[in-house]
């Protein structure tokens, strides 16, 4: 049987672009006893990829030349000779970027699409919903009354985590990088302030306008600048979450900026950086308490669907862009 | 009675000088009931201070112009109409930089002069020893087998932090100025490996030779590009403590370097910035295993000792040219 498969071909060098990735027909081999064939209904794309796009060890191993890209897929059983998946039903897991696969059914997981839109099961009751809740629950540990700032708020993480720390009683500022999303923001998921950080010209005084307490929390998915601004305004005992550096990622020479361990030391601030898989003896905790609070309708999402599987590496660059509002998801 | 102060008489630019300082000769008020007469037997210079010569808003209050500079000093009961306190007994605590002073007992502290020496007190069985212990244990977590690197290890926390580790089973590098201090750390104290940064080319290529499995800890008390140096070899799920950043003490513009939270987050590290001063409610406890551990020999301490009140803001600026060795303290 034939599919198609999305593969890399070179690395990039700075910002990733189409000639990086290469379709490829290929021949799927015959399902072997406790295998199934899958095919794939939405892929997610997640800024975290560019970086196994580089030849650096990392925590998750880089996507290697000409082989297909991977990341979590929504799939539907098409065919089985595994005892525990039958045609038609759903799963999550790491896939690769292929039409159809095979697999041996090791990672992938049953969803109900009863409960949930399937796309769900990549965002909020996926990797983005455990993400958002352990740092933010775990690492920041906010308190009523805290000043919580989100930088890239509009994003997949940033519109959970906002939503999380008004649910915990904080005051919420989300960062965002045009008016459109910063009005989404306040008025779709209660967000108490926002900032447009490309139309503000002093980033940190803006910060100090919405925040007349000081920062007790940041939680950070883009790095830079940005990070700067909020974390000149951090407060003793602050508790600063490192998600995602995403302004960063496509930099060609080590990113410079102002030195802030001085900073962090006398303001007494703790600084961690986490990756959720740190997390995963806890993600049945996490699903429990986001199935929960989605349940309430304490809890909404939003989701940037791309239509078509060809669109896969444009949507994967569109991240760079901040195209997305929310999650960004391949429907095939 | 008259005495002699130093204030402060003018806020440095960048590295502190002799001018930035004046003695001056005061009356000292007759003794009320409530109050006792102390004598400066030795006076504790750190590197905090420089940051309390700034008029900028701290953990401490910056010292004020026309007024005596202040730190921890052990004294002398030379008059006392307080029931606590009797003539000759010996005790610790905040005073100014003054010869004799009228104190109301607030924060004096009698210390055993038979247990250690006085200026011990200052030290190892002071804010030094406590820092030391509370960074590491609490914030490092060190475990046995761990690789700690320590920089400013000769300083008076930094050779405190090496023997803990070691207590605890774990390989520590100790970063220092001097060849001797290099060998004093290894000879004297146990360091496992000592690197003097001023004679060596490429640090990151040392600290990577020294910790051939990466860096689980790191204690540091002095900033910059030394520490650059040691993060890039930081290992999954490292811890950093920040407690001193004396490299950057004396600049008069915002300190750039790379940006450290990419590598951070991928890896996972924690930073924590801490005052000693978080701990307040837990010093008894370190007291106490200081103590044990000084008394079964475990630990051993240093000190630079600069005789004469009139050295005193030598001694401080000596700090910041690596003069001392251990804890830099003045005889009066």
């Amino acid at each position: 049987m034939n599919t198609q498969e999305i593969i890399l071909v070179s690395r990039p060098t700075g910002k990733p672009t189409a000639t990086n990735f290469s379709f490829e027909n290929i021949e799927l081999p015959m399902l072997k006893v406790g295998e199934v064939m899958v095919e794939g209904l939405y892929y997610s794309v997640d800024p975290y990829m560019r970086g196994r796009m580089n030849d650096a060890k990392s925590y998750v191993p880089p996507f290697q030349i000409g082989k297909p890209l991977e990341g979590s897929v929504v799939a539907k059983i098409t065919a089985s000779k595994h005892p525990d998946f039958k045609i038609d039903d759903l799963v999550t897991g790491r896939l690769p970027w292929r039409v159809q696969s095979v697999s041996d059914g090791k990672g992938l997981q049953k969803i109900d699409p009863g409960f949930a839109h399937p796309s769900y099961y990549l965002g909020i009751l996926g990797m983005t919903g455990l993400t958002a809740y352990f740092g933010l629950v775990d690492i920041c540990k906010p308190k009523a009354g805290e000043t919580v700032v989100v930088s890239g708020a509009a994003g997949a993480v940033g519109v959970v985590v906002g939503q999380i720390a008004k649910i915990k009683g904080c005051k919420v500022i989300g960062i965002a990088g045009t008016d459109e999303k910063a009005a989404l923001l306040k008025n779709e998921f209660g967000f108490d302030e926002t900032i447009n950080y490309k139309t503000t010209p002093d980033m940190a005084k803006a910060i100090a306008g919405c925040c007349s307490n000081g920062v007790d929390i940041y939680f950070d998915n883009v790095g830079g600048p940005i990070s700067d601004a909020v974390i000149s305004n951090i407060n003793f005992h602050a508790r600063i979450a490192l998600c995602g550096q995403i302004s960063l990622y496509n930099t060609t020479e080590t990113p410079m900026g102002p030195r802030l361990q001085p900073m962090l030391l006398t303001r007494s601030v703790l600084m961690q950086g986490f990756i959720i898989g740190n997390y995963q003896l806890r993600f049945p905790e996490g699903l429990q308490q986001l199935t929960q609070w989605l349940k309430e309708g304490k809890l909404k999402f939003t989701e940037t669907i791309i239509h078509g599987f060809d669109q896969l590496p444009a949507a994967l660059l569109g991240l760079f862009e901040g195209e997305n509002t929310g999650k960004m998801v391949v429907k095939a």
